[in-house]
């Protein structure tokens, strides 16, 4: 029998976080990771591209052996979850849901704050989502476009980043939040300069990892857990594996195995075996 | 008669400082502009998916009724020219040899630092451009990839700028260059912060600015010319018109008029007439 595999995706790299979370968390599950490197990022475009683009990247993943499909992006998670909960007939997870009651779970103060890409903080999703679960917290939101960039530079504790940061963050600080959701995939690599800026009394939540525990209690419940199976991961990207394989090791602490270029937007997807094509 | 117009193009939103070269330099042309927001930005991605986009960006402008197409973009310059001079029976022409081109004229003591997108300067396409005309000329080129990111956020004076700026130029200032080529089209928006950093004796080159000069000397020259003409211009993207017209006012220091949000990867490209879609 072939075991099934968790599907993990985002709009390129950042999803490793929380990929590295459930991979810690669940050793003998297989995962399919894709990330859409030919139209990384998503956090800047509009919604109804970030849904297509979403979209396409589900149904490729669901043409896999999966058993479960998790969002590994704040973007997508805020803006097309309820499209793909409408098309997809498997459990679907983001990572709002998971990181909004975690937040709320950790305030004491009831003053929390959420940093993410400009579309995350537009669609207002951790907002709704907390509010939700208890209407006397008070959100606070601010986008920090820089972040992702500068993740991806390798400049997780440079003096520009701790510069930049402490600009991005003041507002926040003013509101006394005493919780901070990092409601972007890249962000937990830049958490010692945020918890820094921020100061210590300030709880960091990683979204990826709550989603990531979110999946081991789902599993560990159900009979879907593969005890016996042996984990094989696979990398899918829709753009050169050269920078993402750069890039991934920055996330990963480690070189990456089984990558694959694969073409996701033709009507004949079709696997490339050259990851540097 | 309908008169033809300058095709335009680019990966997103750094095109728009050649546009408004070209706009200074030829008033009594019509430009029609597209930037593929979509999928922005080009200068991280493969030169394989550079070349797919592009392609498909130059063939819906062919289909428009244009005389002439600008590449205003460096990394579409560098990696795809060719392809697009073999595709497309008309003149055109790229910012990379007008660039090469000033460098070398201005150069006192031969030695030009070109700073640009990763995916530009991976392709040697300056340093290539450069040594053509003069091979005793040596060319110093570095990636500067949180420049995009700083200048799309409008952080044109920002001290994070000037740190930043002074990390990723120091080699080119240890090799005493005396020329600087900006070889990406985002980059004149830091030029106050770059000049500051590399000092008076640096003669910073636009290439945008370059392109814009030779396509005037071109259109004077040749009979297109339309001095009768009343020019209208169009710019076209391929996602959200809200956040490329925050951006385009940022560029050209005025809000941008006749916006359209248009599909052109669709095998039956149709322009749609909401550019907030």
């Amino acid at each position: 029998m072939i075991e099934k595999s968790i599907g993990v995706f985002d709009s390129g790299i950042g999803g490793l976080t929380v990929y590295k979370s459930i991979r810690a968390n669940l050793p003998k599950e297989s995962i399919i990771y894709l990330g859409d490197t030919a139209r990384i990022p998503y956090g800047t475009r509009s919604p109804a591209t970030v849904r297509r683009y979403a979209y396409q990247d589900a149904a490729f993943l669901s043409r896999q052996n999966i058993k479960m499909l998790i969002i590994a992006c704040n973007t997508i998670s805020s803006i097309a979850m309820e499209l793909l909960k409408e098309s997809f007939p498997i459990p679907i997870l983001g990572v709002i849901e998971p990181g909004a009651r975690e937040a709320v779970r950790t305030s004491k103060n009831g003053r929390i704050g959420v940093i993410a890409t400009e579309a995350t903080v537009e669609s207002g999703a951790y907002t709704k989502a907390i509010e939700a679960i208890n209407p006397n917290v008070s959100v606070y939101a601010k986008a920090c476009p820089l972040f992702v960039a500068l993740a991806e530079e390798g400049w997780h504790n440079h003096t520009a980043t701790r510069l930049i940061a402490s600009e991005y963050l003041a507002s926040l600080q003013e509101m006394e939040i005493d919780t901070l959701v990092l409601g972007c995939t890249h962000y937990p690599l830049l958490k010692n300069v945020i918890q820094s800026v921020v100061g210590s009394h300030v709880n960091l939540i990683d979204s990826g990892e709550c989603v990531a525990k979110e999946v081991t209690t789902l599993l560990n419940k159900s009979e879907e857990t593969d005890l016996e199976n042996k984990a094989t991961d696979i990398f899918y990207v829709t753009d050169s594996g050269k920078r993402f394989c750069r890039i991934a090791e920055l996330f990963l602490g480690k070189p990456l195995e089984n990558l694959i270029a694969v073409d996701i937007w033709e009507a004949n997807a079709e696997a490339k075996t050259d990851p540097n094509w």
